[in-house]
């Protein structure tokens, strides 16, 4: 499939584009201005170190879009239009190119996004670099954390983890929960939804993808603060015992693993219940795992310093 | 150099910040929405089929950012900021990572952008994919040429593939034609202060990456009209000493080479002499190469068919 015919594809995908909308097909994509602040965020996908075994390329495409709603989410912005900048090997069938651009549409319906436009080029590996725009009164910082307040995260640490260490370095595991990790590797659920209902009690907050650890040490850094974890939010029994199946150590999956796309936020004490509430009539969880501190350290309860280790590229 | 201290030299590149705009290093860029339509262009440089032998890896930097400005150049949009996401091989050495920075740094400067974000990721070859913003009131269209307009260029054709044939085929040249071409190949030059200028004047235009007949055919198509070009616009007798010493045809030199980042547009019979003025005032020339028919076929004066053959990836 030469780039035309990809063009194609992705134009017929991005469907009819209300007016304001400069349709696909020019040199540049445009949008319709609102007030408030545009906000942008390009993530890049490379298969060699972001696509597992086993992972189709439809679930990549949707990945790709994945990733980047997922800072959106964390930000509490409503995200609205994504770009595809793509790589694509000679190698890679049509049928194969079919599926990714697919994997753009699961994401677009998903997430009520449009896709605007596009760059298409040859390279020796699957590259997709979404671009996405949306505009905002507000958008929750990393650095907006004060001392005393409550940390919380929307979702659990570590199954994608054990997911990944399943798939690339053969680990054992109950077929149960086997499938249960591979799911959360293969179908990303960054908390969008979530995400911009709780921006409102949120203080700072970080995207998770990187892992729990970058988050906290990132918050606290950016935020001028310490921050003391008391409790690991994980699924509990099944992941301890993948662990000791393995022998891994729970806290290394948990805070150091990453690839998980919740949200790690702060949140003032006198909020933390009404938020809790609006989280739960959405059917999904708030957990609180500590308090950010005056001392500026990043600790668990026993003392132990959580390190700045995680999903850092080319180290 | 790994993924952090990237980031720390791309924000050390960007320097600081005006209010408004969210800081470097958040999940997230965020700039100042104005009024108007936000204008949105993603272009991924791919080291192996975008820098040729003998770029070096500022020059490849800097054309990264030239690609996107080419197209805003184009439309007729002042851009204002771009963000990079980066694919980045092992074996890039530090020094090689810095001046592709600087790299960003010389386009920044050039053309007065702000760098807003980027993200960094490990593949097996140099990828940049630059995304760049501006607001506009008008976008100048590919569609908008009518028949019996003025088909314009704003500078030559053929140059630099005359050069990239000089690095990757072995052609003979000149010393002088040599060096000249080269500088075309190493150094692109959009010509951004003309776009902005004469976007006034202009009924359609695009941006002529792809080569001179592409655009010649992607503007009759999309605008329903076509074209009878009068004029080759090329540098002349060097260029065509150089393709007799090659045994190369010119016509296909200047029509189907690609990687001049010129702008080919479409103007009324009656603006024509006041836009003309305007580009001799900025030391500029507008070269009108033919008109747009009633007839839609894009052709020579002699009746050829320009065919649709230019730069197309994965073709």
């Amino acid at each position: 499939m030469d780039e035309n015919e990809i063009i194609s594809l992705l134009t017929k995908m991005a469907g009819s584009l209300p007016s304001g909308y400069l349709p696909i097909g020019d040199d540049v994509a445009a949008l319709p201005a609102k007030r408030g602040k545009l906000v942008i965020k390009s993530d890049m996908l490379v298969a060699r170190t972001d696509v597992p075994p086993g992972m189709t390329w439809r679930q990549a495409g949707r990945k790709s879009v994945a990733m980047c709603v997922s800072d959106f989410a964390a930000k509490g912005v409503s995200p609205e239009a994504f770009m595809v900048s793509l790589g694509i090997p000679r190698s890679l069938s049509d049928d194969e190119v079919r599926s990714l651009v697919k994997g753009f549409g699961d994401g677009m319906k998903e997430w009520g996004l449009r896709l605007v436009g596009g760059d298409t080029n040859e390279a020796d590996d699957v590259i997709v670099d979404c671009v996405m725009t949306g505009f905002a009164k507000r958008i929750v910082k990393r650095s907006g954390a004060r001392a005393g307040e409550l940390v919380v995260v929307t979702g659990e640490f570590g199954t994608t983890s054990a997911g990944l260490k399943i798939l690339l370095e053969g680990a054992k595991s109950d077929p149960g929960f086997r499938r249960y990790a591979l799911t959360n590797v293969y179908r990303p659920s960054p908390k969008l939804g979530l995400g911009l209902a709780l921006a409102g009690y949120f203080s700072s907050a970080m995207d998770s993808s990187d892992g729990l650890a970058i988050c906290l040490r990132a918050i606290a850094e950016m935020s001028g603060v310490g921050i003391r974890v008391d409790q690991l939010p994980h699924v509990g029994r099944r992941l301890e015992r993948f662990a000791s199946q393995n022998a891994y150590d729970v806290e290394e999956l948990v805070l150091y693993g990453g690839e998980e796309y919740e949200i790690v936020a702060t949140v003032d004490k006198d909020l933390i219940g009404e938020a809790e509430r609006v989280a739960s009539s959405m059917g999904a969880e708030l957990t609180v795992i500590g308090e950010t501190t005056v001392e500026r350290r990043v600790v668990l309860s026993n003392g132990h310093e959580i390190r700045d280790e995680g999903w850092v590229h080319l180290a």
